[in-house]
């Protein structure tokens, strides 16, 4: 699933416009995007209760227009150029605006009730994300979407007494210009006269306002930003404590509360404790006394747990406060009074008393840090990821406050130990058998002409559904065949559902969530005889796949050094994808995790080592045509080299992804001889392994499947 | 030249502080460092007088040690190790500390003389550079080597009421430790318990102290971090007009006002008026309605003049204001009563008013901008880069200050136009000349025996001066043998030249100033019989040079995103080096110049476009034992592809150096076809462009040299 792309805001052409259009049909919500030091708004958005009902999606568009007004398809289709209106059927959206009047009228009534505010307020502003900063957020959390109507992954609404103005980038302009009512004015982010917040904000606003955000869904850089702007031109930025947008609506979901699972050591490799001691370790090298944990997969990581609130993440709503000799879990419901939970937690048993748990609720988490703050002699500090909401961040004093970009338990989490690396491996093998079997029924199945890009979602879900250990899926299913796989996050809905053939590309990006770890696998096949042109595409982009999955780089090397490797091949010939090439790979957690990746924007990444797990997923995607991407994730191991410069090591891969790659797709010519080797090496360990695990499974006709898929290819002298 | 090249602060070896120590010993003295968006502290940092009196060492050596005690060479031999003290011999540094204990006196005294501070200050910050952030300073700007003796490129001094205290980095612990008496602290930065100067400075100040500083020579982004880290302890940062190390220098040089040279067309391509109307066009675009340029390269290349006051690069003291009708220049000296400047600058011409020069001096640029700011209405601006000095930035009061790391003259200046990229063809053409001179030169003479680095060197330089428009070297020459080669910045002097030999490999990186563009090559040949290790390292790294000679890449595409190909055949074997691969470089302007270059740090580096031109510099570099480097300078190109995505049009280089890679040094096995092929393409063009002009300058001998040189080479099937 390729999470380290961000179409970039300012290359905004039809292709993301219909990818945008797909992605919104599906029940996409408002997201903050990936944390750590990923671009916002990428990847799979979407509220679980709705993506999960693709088959349903009528029903699904049907709710998502309950306010819909008079303004209908015709309207928008008589507006829009062919071109267009292609991709908008294509893509299959009958897109009309929410009626947000009464909505609006709603919110300006409370931006001004004592209730909810000490002073009235002149304008208030409604962030995409959660107060977690996550990638998938629950659908509570829906706020932008809700008073809106717009629904894609990223954008901020701003209302005012007056106004009310969205900010969104160039994949959504379509979108939300059809979403929203004529109550609201887009900000078309990127172009050129399109006024920043700050200063859209100083243009409209009456002389010394105050402008309101809810504190726990703003993240602190962005609140620092915004509130300097405000008051160099006289104005204020004050937190709202209620959320507004809560206070108005009226059927807002729950917040999940899911049951929780633990993890025993031969999964997690290290217990809570020892993690807790390590980082309390971390906190002393760096003099700092206390720690808060805010993002959800540290949570999960640190405490060897896993929750479903938020969909395909394995996570659960809590934070955590570490002292150097207490640990504070703040949680809601009654998911502490699960005996196996409580046993796992040593609730009940007399332990050390700094690992003694106190579990606290969530909500009281602002209210006792700031106790704990209370407390503190000069000098003393509390750790904090800069990502973290402004509420928590504002609730320590500046002098008491250490920020950094990556928190230790980000770092730790990202080098997977042996126990862990093992689980990936153990999922990756289960997640092959799955596809294999996948790919053998396809191949049975396309020619009659019954298969689907859904159906053929569905039938991968239920073959890695047979595996043990299987939680449920990593991402939504990315299912597409022909002109869908352009679109880089196609998702199939009914109505743009394509029958699989034998004479388009097909193209599955998808993965799961096994008790033993997270997959992420996209492979490209084709079930007729794919054109020179298209395998010449393929065979470019194997080349990138191979150049970063075979590079040998020394220690202490960025991931985004060795993204050109994965170009360089599409390059020469004045091709490109629009798109990063890796993203790290949670075990058992989230499929898009920091600190590390591969892409041409550099971000701050920290070095690769060891142990590292992230995807290799270069891609060629020709509009209105196909589209191609090959992914495995893959471990960073160590290299064995021929000389050891400043005895610095080195470093390769090694692919845990293990399903054979169409070799009739590629143009052997094409390759080198090297390459060729890293693809028969590689089909002979697919055909070792998956083989081996196949037969125990006793599928056999899977088994031919993939003895046929891996026999050698040879190079022409 | 490798400009490009910062040796990590963190990675501090003995061929680091070895290499400092020459540089030192060749009268390096402190200097910024490379200006636009480059590391700091990189290059030839050397004092003209002193660098081109290599054969005078020892008096060089006499004069740098005018103040030294009674320490002398055998008490620091007998504090070192033996392999310390074996470098030291080997770099030929005899150091011994300058006593600055009444130096230190004097200065105290006047940072409490109402003469030069208002109010007594308690501490006197002397930073590394000059006004205009120049990579080479003249010698009246060496301030910081005259208050401590410590020359090195990098550093900071900071002198309080009791203590004196140097920061610099790894490059320069021991030089620094060495060059400096008892009176001074030294700050290793990049260690761990080292310091900040605003941590230290607040560590010793008494209550409510002054810290004072030359607004001149601190830039402004610099002020504002130490300004801020004072307030925030109750002490103030204090601009101080009067730069009191001048006050105590009692016989600090005269600042140069060397006479000027115009250029015409035919080199420049656009005249300054055109340069002045582009600009302003700028400015409109931006909203400015004033620009200040501070960079000496960048006045000089808008007004199409060149000079000497800096050692190597072709510039002069001056600043321009431009306005959107007025320009005014401030320059010294009666440099404007030349008759062919005057008439260049159509000082005496009728001409329209926007286009009026106005010769202002040098020294009222601060009051002039102040009188300027003085006329603003509100909401107009003045451009000035980031890198300005305080007073100027100051100058502009905050609200009417734009600011940005790049200027549109370094844009401009970097993309060259058909004049000037023909004028650096010509210029290399005549280098190359000299070189097929020089080597075949060797090639006859290394065998006797008499040749050593610095007869090379000044061998290099002879045949440079026989070429039409030579002006200047555009750095000073590396010449370098055998472990010499190992010191990435060496440069000979009598006590560490080494004489050429068949035994060994040598290393030469070399450049000149012609009328009609800079040059810089490197190239490492063997005069005897290389081993096939040596081979074998010098393969890697032409299959790294060629990787980014013939790189095809997008348009749009940063430099820095081409660093990994320079390496990968050196990952490959666990090798790399520990430097950029390249820079930018003006045309008749400084060998190192922005806002391009190809590194592993990502500076701020701004996409490459046709036109611009770089270096293309990989390298390997085996401790004690030799160096190898294979530098071209090359041309930002249109580049035909098969394909063309997004319409986006792609780029490759070509190389404008044309002197032979010498075959001999080649492992032809380890070459792919293609590398093979772009060899012996790169050699056709040689032996045709060089042989054709060598011919016409009638250099029968080295045209044969050229032939032989530029043999095909075979790859065995």
């Amino acid at each position: 699933m390729n999470g380290a792309c961000p179409t970039p805001p300012d290359v905004s052409s039809g292709q993301k416009a219909a990818a945008a259009l797909v992605t919104s049909l599906q029940g996409a919500r408002s997201t903050p995007g990936f944390r750590p030091g990923w671009p916002r708004g990428l990847g799979r958005q979407f509220c679980r209760a709705a993506s999960r009902k693709r088959r349903q999606s009528q029903a699904t568009l049907s709710l998502l227009r309950e306010s819909k007004g008079p303004t209908g398809i015709c309207s928008i289709k008589g507006k829009r150029n062919q071109n267009l209106r292609g991709k908008l059927q294509r893509a299959g959206r009958n897109m009309s605006p929410k009626i947000t009047t009464e909505l609006l009228r709603q919110l300006r009534q409370v931006m001004k009730t004592s209730k909810y505010v000490t002073e009235p307020i002149q304008a208030y502003i409604v962030p995409s994300g959660d107060a977690h900063q996550s990638e998938n957020i629950a659908p509570c959390d829906c706020r932008r979407a809700f008073i809106s109507g717009f629904d894609g992954s990223a954008g901020t609404a701003i209302i005012t007494e007056q106004k009310a103005a969205m900010w969104t980038d160039g994949r959504y302009f379509l979108q939300a210009a059809q979403q929203m009512d004529s109550n609201w004015t887009l900000m078309k982010m990127g172009l050129k006269d399109t006024p920043t917040q700050e200063d859209w904000l100083v243009s409209v606003l009456p002389e010394g306002s105050k402008v309101g955000v809810d504190p726990f869904i703003i993240p602190a850089d962005q609140w620092k930003r915004m509130s300097k702007a405000l008051k160099s031109a006289g104005h204020v930025l004050v937190p709202v404590k209620e959320n507004l947008i809560d206070a108005i609506w009226v059927d807002r979901p729950q917040r999940p509360c899911k049951p929780l699972m633990t993890l025993d050591l031969s999964y997690t490799g290290i217990g809570w404790k020892e993690k807790i001691a390590a980082l309390r370790a971390k906190m002393v090298e760096r003099k700092v006394l206390w720690f808060v944990v805010t993002a959800l997969d540290e949570v999960a990581w640190l405490l060897n747990l896993r929750g479903s609130d938020v969909e395909y993440n394995p996570v659960f709503f809590a934070y955590a406060v570490i002292g150097t000799d207490t640990i504070r879990l703040f949680i809601s419901g009654d998911r502490m009074a699960d005996p196996s939970t409580r046993e796992h937690l040593l609730l009940d048993s007399a332990l050390e008393a700094e690992f003694k748990i106190q579990v606290v609720p969530y909500e009281s988490v602002l209210t006792e840090l700031q106790a704990i703050c209370a407390g503190l002699s000069p000098k003393e500090k509390v750790w904090l990821s800069d990502k973290a909401s402004y509420a928590l961040t504002e609730a320590v004093p500046k002098a008491h406050r250490y920020l950094t970009p990556y928190t230790p338990i980000c770092i730790a989490k990202a080098v997977k130990n042996t126990a862990e690396a093992e689980g990936m491996r153990r999922a990756h093998i289960k997640d092959a058998v799955a596809l294999c079997e996948l790919f053998n029924w396809l191949e049975k199945e396309v020619v009659k002409g019954s298969v689907t890009e859904i159906s053929a979602a569905d039938k991968a879900e239920e073959f890695r559904s047979q595996q043990n250990g299987f939680v449920d899926l990593s991402f939504a299913t990315i299912s597409s065949t022909g002109p869908n796989g352009a679109i880089i996050h196609y998702k199939p809905v009914p109505e743009t559902n394509r029958a699989l053939s034998g004479n388009e590309i097909y193209l599955l990006d998808s993965g799961a969530q096994y008790k033993d770890g997270t997959t992420d696998v996209t492979r490209t096949m084709h079930f007729g005889t794919p054109s020179a042109y298209e395998k010449e595409c393929f065979t470019y982009v194997l080349k990138g796949h191979i150049a970063v999955s075979a590079a040998v780089f020394p220690n202490g090397t960025k991931g985004h050094l060795l993204d050109s490797f994965a170009r360089s091949a599409l390059w020469d010939c004045g091709l490109d994808y629009l798109h990063g090439t890796g993203h790290g790979v949670g075990c058992f957690l989230n499929v898009h995790e920091g600190p590390c990746g591969i892409s041409y924007k550099t971000f701050a990444d920290e070095p690769l080592e060891a142990g590292m797990i992230i995807s290799d997923e270069p891609g060629y995607y020709e509009d209105e045509s196909f589209g191609i991407r090959i992914e495995n994730v893959v471990l960073v191991v160590p290299a064995k080299t021929k000389y050891n410069f400043c005895n610095r090591g080195s470093l390769t891969f090694e692919p845990l992804t293990l399903v054979p790659i169409q070799t009739k797709m590629i143009s052997v010519p094409l390759l080198t001889q090297k390459e060729c080797d890293w693809v028969n090496d590689y089909h002979r360990k697919c055909r070792e392994v998956i083989g081996a695990e196949l037969k125990s499974q006793g599928r056999h006709e899977a088994l031919q499947w993939l003895i046929r898929e891996t026999e050698p290819i040879t190079k022409m002298h």
